[in-house]
């Protein structure tokens, strides 16, 4: 059973004031919500269409295609003064708008063995159910910290940790040495990396196109670059 | 100025079914109509905010910001038994559905110099606005071809092209012999390459997790997954 009330609070969910001020997020699927049970979160609340009813499923969904499964899940408390480990690869993203890229990002970040994003805090809220539902469960799996990038940037500089970015200037990424960890920068969807942020990356990499001479795209898609790029250091280090 | 009538005529593009009928398809963006207009497609007809007035431009537009222009574009004739050259790179798409997924690797084969990509005939339509979108303008450069793809792929065979394509069992792509060119197949977003392709792959790739022994995730999204395909291959041919 589900009252009124507890729809629309749970429908409410979809947006972050009110994930916000709950402190939790919704999860959608049979497989994420058995991923979200067994990840160690706090699952407050299991709900399923054979108990509420489809049409109740169908009115906390975010899906156009409603799954049988839905769970509400405690927001985990925020890491703070996380710095990697030696050799240790991670992420971090510079202002990255696009829920799907972001998902993406995640669930390519856990394939390649990536425990840590960190992200400006204007990034999108990856408790967006677009970005829950595209992360395939490694949302679970992959800690995500919001931070003042360019300040995070320069401790980790001052520490010798190398810092990554991709640039159109940026060196040839298949021919450039690579160290085992460091810090992998993605730049925004519409203006790449930020100056604030390109001010403390200490190795340009580029991403050449076929021939080098170029095809015409300008860029590639950043959940695409950074596949790419990821694939480049695993490579390398197996 | 626009008629209501062409706004319901325009607007209807939005959908196959007046796409088919009428052999048009809808382009937006500064940017994207003006390679549309450089492409040699046949341009039937340019809006601009400037002239209609903004609201008209967004009852026409598929965008949730609407842009200072809009084109509709003829589709192009199909192409009929295409072969690809000696040492050409293809791509074969078997049963994509996501818009966003296709238009990704349109936009990604044209920054790897591939001239055609070949798709089963339930691969989602390319002239669907989210697709064109988010080719990022790659849909004016990349010739795209419906087919009846395991015949296409078995004629194929037959001539010695050789055909790769992506699953859990394949042989590390890092490690595995690529030639120059050939086609390289990428499966549908739910079921991976369907029962009649896969017995047309003459190489079976696998992009291996890190580390090997694998981190939770079951699989890596299509688009991510043809990008370090693509980048794999046009790599090892620099």
């Amino acid at each position: 059973m589900i009252s009124k009330n507890e729809i629309k609070q749970v429908k409410a969910l979809s947006q972050k004031k009110f994930r916000d001020e709950n402190g939790l997020f919704a999860v959608e699927g049979e497989k994420m919500v058995a991923e979200a049970l067994a990840s160690g979160l706090d699952v407050v609340k299991v709900f399923r269409s054979a108990e509420i009813g489809e049409e109740a499923m169908s009115r906390i969904s975010n899906l156009s295609s409603p799954s049988p499964a839905f769970a509400v899940v405690r927001i985990p408390k925020t890491v703070e003064g996380f710095v990697p480990e030696q050799d240790e690869l991670i992420l971090a993203l510079d202002s990255l708008r696009d829920p799907g890229n972001v998902g993406t990002i995640i669930r390519l970040a856990d394939w390649f063995g990536i425990r840590t994003i960190i992200a400006s805090r204007d990034t999108v809220d990856i408790y967006n159910p677009k970005v829950v539902q595209a992360t395939m469960g490694a949302i679970f799996r992959v800690r995500f910290i919001y931070c003042d990038l360019p300040q995070t940037l320069a401790q980790y500089r001052q520490k010798g940790i190398p810092v990554y970015g991709t640039f159109l200037e940026g060196d040839n990424i298949y021919r450039t040495q690579l160290s085992r960890g460091g810090v992998l920068v993605m730049g925004s969807e519409s203006f790449g990396i930020s100056d604030a942020v390109r001010a403390n990356v200490s190795h340009k990499l580029f991403i050449p196109p076929y021939p080098e001479t170029g095809t015409g795209s300008e860029s590639l898609n950043v959940a695409v670059a950074t596949a790419i790029s990821c694939s480049e250091f695993r490579r390398r280090t197996e």
